[in-house]
C-alpha cells in the first residue's frame, strides 16, 4: 500500500503509532485507522489535523469513530481509563482548538484533563483564581500565542512539571507563532519544556505520560 | 569638522541633540559635548553608549562632567528641575544598565524618575508588592531580556502609558534580544510601545516628554 | 462560555477589555460585545479585525452598533467627551484601513482626532504644508508601509509623543511590513516608539490615554 | 543591593532560586549564593553558566564551595539523596559541557543520573548498545549539536518522557544551535519536549521533577 | 517565441533540458516539450512541477505522452536503458509526490531504481530492514520532511553516495521545509549533499549521473 | 601564484580589476597592486578594505602609493581627469569609513566628487541647505545606516539618478544593516537603487560609469 | 478625496507620479489616472501592478489608456520621444511580467528599449551570442529569479551600468525571491546595483534616467 | 575516556573515522588520530578543523603527520592510491582554505585531485580556458562565496557530477556564507547538490566516493 505503518510501536514505547492527517486523503485516513485499530482493537487510536472533508468521511466510513470538531481530530476505540492528571491550560480563546487537540491527545494516552481555558496574563486574577488546580495536576500543559508570556508566569508559581505549546494565533510580528516559541523557548521560570508551533498532540503525549507515571499522586 | 550637529534641535524639539557615543573617538565625544554645551550652558547635555576609554577620557577633559559608570554615559551641566514621573522597571540583575540609560535619559530630559529593579514575572509576588508606585507614575518604562514578558503582566495591572524595551541578555534562541523584542510587540496587554533592543534612552526621551505633559499628575 | 471575559480590566487599567476579531465566528464576537455593553452601558465598547460577515452581523443583530467599514471595526454604546487630541498621519493612500483603525481606537479610548492621510516622505512638502497640526496635538500616531520613513522625519521637526506603526503595505523584501518594522525600531529621530505590523489599535489606546493625561494642553 | 533575590522561590515551587552567573561580576555570584545557602542551608544551591574568573573566585571565597569545571557551574551544601534516575545522552564529544550541566542540575534537583555520552546517529550501533539503559530510566535528556536528530531516533525506540537539548555545537549553517532547535522542536518521533539552545540547566530541573515524582520506577 | 529553449544543453552536458512547468501556460508546457521531442525523438524529454491542468491538457494534446500523477509529471518518448541503480529512500507518507519526482528523473536520465518509502527515523527496524537493498545501489536519494534526520542515519550505515532532498511537510516551526534543509546540511554522517526543498527532479539528474558512470557495479 | 588576476578586466569593462583586502596578507595586497599597477601604469589602481597592517605595509613596501586612511584603503599611480560629478551624501559621522570608501572609488573610476556630509533626515533642514548641489550632480551615492531613510526623501526631492548604500551602523535590530539594506530596497521614492552593506566600492564604480557618461552635464 | 495625489512630483523630479495598483480599487486606479492625465496632457502617465479586474476597468472606463497585459500596467497618453537605449535582459521564460514592467517604465520615463529574454546562465552561449547588443546600450536591466547570477556574468563582460532586478520565480530556498536578492547584492561583478523583488518598475524609472542623460550615446 | 570513537565506521562505510577539530583540546586531536592510526595503520586518517595551537601540537608531538597549513588539518599515515578524478575549482583567492580542505579529503579518500584556483564568473574567460580539465574529472567540487554563482556556470558548461561549497567570504549582506548557499540550492543548472558553509571535508568524502566507483573513466 501507500504506507508502512509502524504496528510495532505500542511495543517498543507503550502507545500506538497516530494518524497526522495533514496531506492524507480521506480515503487514505480511514485505511490507516482501520489498520491501527485491527492491531489495537482494546484502546483508543488516533487521527489528527484531519480536513473537514477527512472528518465528514471518517464519520460516515467509521460509525462507531468519535469525531472531536473542536480538537480538528478523531478517535476509534475505547479511551483508556485515565492514571494521573494533566492540567491543560489556554491563554486566550482563539487557542482553543489547540489546547483541544492537547486534551484528546492526553485522553488517548491514558491520563485524565483538567482543561482551564482563557487565562492570559493581561488579567492575571483569572490564572491566580485557579492556581490550587495547577497544583492537582501531575503534570501542566501551556497553551498560548501572539508573546506566549503565560507559561513563564505559570512556571513561577508552582513546581509541577510544564509543557509550553505556541501557538500561531496573533498577526504581523507574531509570524505565524514564531514569537510565541522564541518567547517560551527563552522562559526565565525554570522547568518550562516547548514543542513545535501549535503541536497539541505531541505535547499531550508527552504529559499523559509523566502524570501516568507520577499518579495517583504523591 | 567631522560632524554637522544639529544644534537647532532643541528650537524645533524641546530637546537638544544627544551623542551617540558608540563608534566614536574619545575627543569627538568631548569636542562634541563641548560645543553641545556651549550651545546649552543652562541645561544638562548626554552622551551615551561610551566604551570605557571614552568615560575616562570625558572625567579628565571634561572635570565639570558627571560620568555615570552603569549607564555608560556621561552629562554635562545642571540637570532640569523634574516635571512628572516615569516608573523604570526591569526584569533581572543584568537588564540594570539599560535601566540606568532610560533613569538617566528621563532625567536629562525633565522628568523625575521611580527605579524598581528586578521584579520579573518568574516571582510575581515581587512585582505586585510595588503595585501603588506603577499607579503613581505619569509613565512607565518596563527593561526586560530573555522573553520579554513583564511589559503584558505590568500592562494588565496598570493603564499608566507604558514604554517596553528589550534587552539583548539571554542566550541561544534569545538571539540578542530579538525574542524580547517579538514579545513586547505582540504584547496581548493593549498599550504596550517599544523601542529598539537595549534602547534604554529612547524610551526615556519619549517616556519624560509624555511625564512633562501630564505631571503634576491629575 | 467559550469565553472568560475580563469584566475587571476597566477597574483595573481604566479601559474595558475589547473583542479581538480575528479567529471568531460572527457570534461570538456579537455576544461579547453584549456581554462588555451590559458591563459598561456608559461608554463605547469596540470590536477591531472583523470579516465582512462579521461585520454584516454585528450590524443586523446589533441595531445600535455602529459599523466602521475601513477600519473593519465596529463600536457599541456612546463615544466618549474627547480629552486631549491625537494627530494620526498616514503616509499613503493603501495605509488608510490601519489609520482608521487608530483613529477610532483613539476617539473610543476618550481622546480626539486629527486624521491627516497620504503625506510620505517622497512628497516632503505634503508634510510640511500640516506642521502646526502636528504641534497642536498632545500625541502622534505615525502609520507607514514599505520602508517605514515617515516617523524619522516627522520626529525630527517636533518633540510631540509619537508612536509609529507599521504596515503590511508592499511587496517583496518588505516581508508583510516587518521592513517597514525594522525601520521605526531604528529611527535616528529621538523618542519614537513602535508597536505590532498594522496594529492601529494598540497605538490608538496608548496615544490617547498620553493625550488624555496632558490636554487640554499647556 | 543589586538584587532583589527571589527567596520565595523554593516554597511556591520546591526548587530554590539558581544564579545565573551571566553577566554577573565574581563578587556579585559569591554574594548571592551566600544568600541563597543562608536561606537553605540543608541542600545545595547551584550557580551556571560561570566566566573562569567566577570558579576561581568561588573556589577561593566559599572554600565549602564545589566547582564543577565541564558544567562551569558550582554549588554549595550537600546534594540531596536522588530519587527516581535521568538518563543524560549526548551525541559528540563537543556537546559534553552542556550534558554535565544537564547533569549537575538533575543532581541539584534531588533525581539521580545516568549519564551516557557520543552516541551519536551515524554510528548507531554505540546508541542500540545502551538501549536498557534507555528503559531504566524515568526521564530522559537527550542532547546533541548539528542536525539534532539523536532525540528522534531514542524517541522512536523508548516511552520514556524526553527532553531534548539543541546545542550550539557546529559551524556554517547550524546558526549556533538553531539548525539543531529547528530539528528537535520537528521531531517525528511523538512525545519529544525541547528547552533553549545550550540550555543544560533548564533541562535538568524539568527532567528532576519528572523523575523525583514517577521513581522508584513502576 | 515565449522562450529561447538551450537545445543545445544534451550536447554539452549529456542531458536535454527538462520543462519546467511552474508558471507555465498548458499550451507553453505542450509546446516546449514538442520542440524538445522532435530534438530528441530517440528518448524521453521531461516536464514537472505540472497542474492539474497542464496535466489534462498534456494527456490530451499529446496522447503519446505519459503522465506520472503522483510526480505531477510528464515524459514524452522512450525511457533509455537504465545504466547503475539509484535506490531512492522516503521517510513517510506525505514525501511521496517529491519521491516520485525524484525517482521517475532518475529514469529518464538513465538509471534503474529501487524505490523504498515510509522507513522514518521513528520506527527504525522499517530502515534495517532493507539494509542490503542500500548496499546494491551506486547511488541514494533519501528525501524527508519535518526534521530531515533520515539521511544521518542513512549515511552511518553505508558508504554509498548519498543526496538528500528536504520535503516541506511539516508545520510550524518547518517553515516550509526549512527545518528539514537545515538538519540535512550539518548533517553528522560524512559525504551527505542537499538539493533544495522538494527538488526531486535536481537529485534524480544528479543521481543518475553518478550511477551511469558507476554502474554495472563493483 | 596564489592569484589568477583578471587582467583582462579593463579591456572588457573599461575599468581595471579593484583588490579585495579583507582575508589578504598584507604580502598579498602588495604583490597584486604591483601586477596590476604594471598592467595599468598610466592610472590609480585601487585597493579597498585594508587592515592597519595592510595600511601601514602599503605604506612602506609602495611609497609611491597613496594611503586613504578613513577610506581603509590605497591607490596607485595617477588619479585620471575627472568628468562629470558625483555627489556623495551621508547621513551621520559614523557612516563617514563607507562614504570615504565611495569617494575615492568615483574618483579612481573617473569622475568628480562632491561630499555631503552628516545630513540625516532628523535635521531636515540640514539637506534643504544643500539642495543645489544635488541638482548639480550627474549622479548621487547616499550612505545611511540605522532606518536608512535619507535615500527616500532624497529621491523625493530630485530626479538624479540615486545609489544608495546602507551601512553596518547601528545597534540592536539593526542587524548588522539589514534594516537599512531594507528599508532602501523598499523606498517609495522612485528609481533609487542599492548595492551591499557598507559597499561603498562597488556604489562608486556604479555612479562613476553613469556620471562619465552624462557629464559635462546637459 | 482618499488620496493627496503629488502633482508637483515632475516639477521637482523630472516624472509625473506613477499610481501603484496594489491595493486599489479600479475606480481608484481610474480616478488617480485621470488626475494625472489632465496635469500632464501630452506625455504618458503609468499605473502598475493590476489585477484583472483593473486592467478591465480602466480599458472600458478609459477607451483611450493603452493596457500591457504581460506588464500587468496601462499607460494613459502619448509615450515620449526615446532617447538612448536600455536593454532589459531575463534569465528564464517565467520572467517575463517582471522584464514587460521594466522595459514599459523605461519608454514611459523616455528612452528606448532592446529587450532580451531567456539567456540564463546555465546555457552561456545565449547571452555571448548578444553580447554586442549589450555594448550598445546606455544601461543594462537584468531580471532572474532562483539564484539571480545573471548579472554577475553580465556584470563581468561590460562595463555599462547595469541595474539587477531579483523575481520571485522559484520555490523552496529561493523564499520569495530572497535568494535571488541576496545573490545580486554579493555580486562580485563591480558596479551591480539592485532593486527590490520584482520591481521592474523602479529599474525602469532609474535607467531611463541613466540612458536620458547619457545617449545618444558617446 | 572523553570520546566514544566509531572504530567500526571503515567496515560499514569504506571510510574511517575523521578527526573534527573544533572545540577540542590540542590534546584530544592527537589522543584520537593515535587511536584511529592504530585502528587503520595503512592508511591516512585525518583531523580538520584545526587551530594553530593544535597543528603545532600535532607536529610536534606525531612527528610522523603531515600538516597541511592552508587546509588547517593534518594527517597520519600513508595516502592510499588514487582512483578516479575530482576537479575542485575556487572563485576567488580566499576561498582557498576551504578548497584546500575539500582537495585534501578528496585524497585520503582514496581519489586524485586537479586544483584549479581562482576561476571566478566575473571574469568568464578564465573558466573558459580550463573547459578541458572539467570534462577529463569524475566529479567537480566547486566552492564559491559572496553570491556563489560559479556552480550554476560550470554546471551548464558540463554533465559531470558537481558539489557545490558555499563559503562564508563575502560580508555585510553575505551573512556569514548564506547568501552563497542560497545562491547554490537554488541553482538553475541541472544537478548541482551542495554541502554545509565551508564544509570542504564533506564535498571531499562525497566526491572521492563518486570518483572511486567511476573512474579509469568511461
Ligand atoms: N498532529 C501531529 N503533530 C505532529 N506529529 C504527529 C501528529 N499526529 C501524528 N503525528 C506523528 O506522525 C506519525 C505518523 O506520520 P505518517 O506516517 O505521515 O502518518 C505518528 O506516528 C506521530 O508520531
Ligand atoms: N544556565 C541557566 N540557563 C537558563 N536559566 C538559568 C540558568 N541558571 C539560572 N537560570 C534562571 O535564572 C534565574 C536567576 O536569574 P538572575 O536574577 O538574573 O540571577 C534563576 O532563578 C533561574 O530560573
Ligand atoms: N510597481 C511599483 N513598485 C514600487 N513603487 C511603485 C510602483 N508603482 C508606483 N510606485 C511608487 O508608488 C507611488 C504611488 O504610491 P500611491 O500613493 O500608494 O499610489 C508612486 O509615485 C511611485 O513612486
Ligand atoms: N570539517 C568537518 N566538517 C563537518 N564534519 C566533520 C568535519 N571533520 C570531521 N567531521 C565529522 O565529525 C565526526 C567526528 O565528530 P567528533 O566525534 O566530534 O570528533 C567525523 O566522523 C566526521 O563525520
Ligand atoms: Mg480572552
Ligand atoms: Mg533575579
Ligand atoms: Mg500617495
Ligand atoms: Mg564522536
Ligand atoms: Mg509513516
Ligand atoms: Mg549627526
Ligand atoms: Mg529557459
Ligand atoms: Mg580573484
Amino acid at each position: 500500500g501507500f504506507a508502512r505503518v509502524d504496528l510495532d510501536r505500542a511495543r517498543r514505547t507503550g502507545d500506538p503509532e497516530v494518524v497526522y492527517g495533514a496531506g492524507k486523503t480521506p480515503e487514505q485516513v480511514v485505511a490507516i485507522l482501520r489498520t491501527l485499530h485491527e492491531r489495537h482493537p482494546d484502546r483508543a487510536v488516533l487521527a489528527t489535523r484531519l480536513s473537514e472533508e477527512a472528518m465528514a468521511y471518517v464519520a460516515s466510513a467509521l460509525p462507531e469513530a468519535e469525531v472531536h470538531a473542536v480538537a480538528r481530530s478523531a478517535t476509534l476505540g475505547p479511551l483508556p481509563e485515565p492514571r494521573g492528571t494533566v492540567a491543560v491550560l489556554s491563554a486566550g480563546t482563539s487557542d482553543a482548538p489547540v489546547a483541544a487537540e492537547a486534551a484528546l491527545s492526553v485522553r488517548v494516552h491514558g491520563a485524565g484533563v483538567d482543561l482551564v481555558q482563557d487565562v492570559g496574563v493581561a488579567g492575571l486574577h483569572r490564572l491566580l483564581a485557579v492556581r490550587d488546580r495547577l497544583e492537582d495536576a501531575d503534570c501542566l500543559i501551556v497553551v498560548a500565542g501572539m508573546e506566549g508570556a503565560l507559561p513563564s508566569v505559570v512556571g513561577g508559581l508552582t513546581g509541577v512539571p510544564l509543557v509550553a505549546v505556541p501557538t500561531s494565533v496573533g498577526y504581523g510580528a507574531s509570524f505565524g507563532g514564531l514569537s510565541a516559541l522564541l518567547g517560551m523557548l527563552n522562559s526565565c521560570a525554570p522547568g518550562v519544556t516547548v514543542v513545535n508551533i501549535d503541536n497539541g498532540y505531541g505535547a499531550g503525549v508527552f504529559a499523559a505520560r509523566v502524570a501516568r507515571a507520577a499518579g495517583p499522586r504523591r
